[in-house]
């Protein structure tokens, strides 16, 4: 799987593998010490990509950090990349489309009324059943960014009405056709208000953290269906199982948790409202060839001196 | 529910509703005696549809029959009707989007492991799962009508590429920018060869009955699935039994079946493999008006003298 990242990485760059800061002490102290260091930090773990910056001369020598995933929260957990002048890039596109699907998906999951099928056919009854559609129906994808646009691009061509709540509302382009209107988070709770679907797809951040909170699952239809693709550091989970509980909203589909794995104990497991799916919404088969792709293509604008695309905002965590 | 029956249909007709033939008693020897018999014959009562055609003179009265469903095998099953001069006309393009819709969701449910996600949630078990797309996949849309079509075209916006097989390919339209290619049934076998989803949008006729047979089925992909929104008449359940058995296909999301209700003893109801929906892929909350509006629609084309929309062919059966 690797070996694409031997190969295809410009040969200015000596590709050194590692899953402990051991396996990187030819980096530190071998024959390449001299070398800048080029971190292409992987995903949740973030003990290494800490421990990796505190050792040797590494932070110092350090010209560029690329994030496999999207979400680069992991890495700004660690206070030396955080202040570090080297740009921060990261997997921005590499998992929309996966994620648009998934996002589809998961309305048409409870618009077809799928667990009363699954318990009819497992208990080998008929039923009649009414079934919902998702066209026609109003769709808040809050966090519109690539994803929440790949999100945005299939409901919209599935014949639902989508709204958008972002950051920076004035970011959307004027020629974006998939969105209706786009708010700001001041206006969360009106926008979510209207939606039959809510999809969040935002960053984990400090000003995202918990942002649905239990007055935001209130004003949210309790016809309603909450999609999270996103992290899951921006819901306020004590919250959604109380409103799922009370059927205060009607369902949710959770690819991301504040804690992941989720523990076995947590009530959302048995919870017949609740469609989990484990953060493998994006896992497709082609899923590090994806986020290589990124990785390999900014190693090449290096060498070019060309800028990185994806450069994140450190202070805004995205 | 009927009262828009009685509310939009042009005053020019007397609306009798009934459930037994002893209701239309009223028709066949009441007031109305002497007035033309127009039918809107409700979908799967084949013996109400029958035995009706052969009380009283109502054969002989009957100048229009129009069947609430897009199926009319269940009207044609009468040797009455099948013979009568009155055109028949039906529902079609009423329950297109629902299962259009329907279609697409089929396709991604397997395709998003959700049997796999739904086991691990129930166990309380944390996994990684690899999930697939539907984007970039083919599908082959089996019977091109309008519901063929309303799959396509939402298939086709997800990013899959579409095939189809009809009857009469030459049918198709230029313009439709939603199918690659379009097969007649000679080329059936070649057509799923190539797919990784066959839906089935085919009309109950003779000459599709148990068109998916054996062979069809052996020619698909063992990655492929099947979908079946059309009528389960056209299906070799038993060969699907064993397709499913053998895992020679993936899968099967099954709305329709040669016996409806299907009995609780049937095979398909154990299947993992399968995905049943109980003939409610298209019974959303507006289906009876969305039937209703086809026959209102009819109706006063009528009383206008202007023809009747959608009238099917009794040879060919739809």
């Amino acid at each position: 799987m690797t070996t694409r990242l031997r190969e295809e990485t410009p040969r200015e760059f000596a590709v050194v593998l590692g899953t402990k800061v051991e396996d990187f002490a030819r980096v530190i102290d071998g024959d390449l010490k001299r070398n800048d260091v080029n971190v292409l930090a992987w995903f949740a773990e973030r003990g290494l990509v800490d421990a990796f910056a505190r050792a040797g001369d590494v932070a110092k020598r350090a010209r560029w950090i690329h994030c496999g995933s999207a979400g680069v929260e992991n890495v700004l957990a660690s206070t030396v990349w955080r202040a570090h002048e080297a740009p921060i890039s990261n997997g921005k596109g590499a998992f929309s489309a996966s994620l648009g699907e998934f996002g589809v998906f998961a309305c048409l999951y409870f618009a077809k009324k799928t667990n009363a099928m699954r318990r009819a056919q497992a208990e080998r009854r008929w039923i009649r059943e009414y079934v919902g559609m998702i066209e026609g129906k109003t769709m808040c994808v809050v966090g519109y960014g690539d994803i929440g646009a790949h999100v945005a691009r299939r409901a919209k061509a599935m014949g639902m009405r989508v709204h958008a709540v972002r950051r920076s509302p004035e970011k959307t382009s004027a020629a974006d056709a998939n969105v209706e209107r786009v708010r700001g988070f001041g206006e969360l709770k009106d926008a979510v208000s209207e939606a039959d679907y809510v999809v969040l797809a935002l960053p984990a951040t400090a000003e995202t953290n918990k942002m649905i909170n239990a007055e935001v699952l209130q004003a949210m239809k309790r016809s309603a269906v909450l999609v999270n693709i996103g992290r899951g550091s921006t819901v306020d989970e004590d919250a959604l199982v109380e409103a799922l509980r009370e059927k205060t909203i009607a369902g949710a589909a959770l690819d991301v948790f504040a804690v992941e794995p989720l523990p076995s104990d947590h009530a959302f497991y048995g919870m017949e409202n609740v469609l989990m799916s484990f953060h493998c919404a994006d896992l497709t088969e082609d899923y590090f060839d994806l986020a290589f792709d990124c990785f390999i293509q900014n190693a090449k604008n290096r060498v070019a001196g060309k800028p990185l695309t994806h450069v994140v905002d450190k202070a805004l965590g995205y």
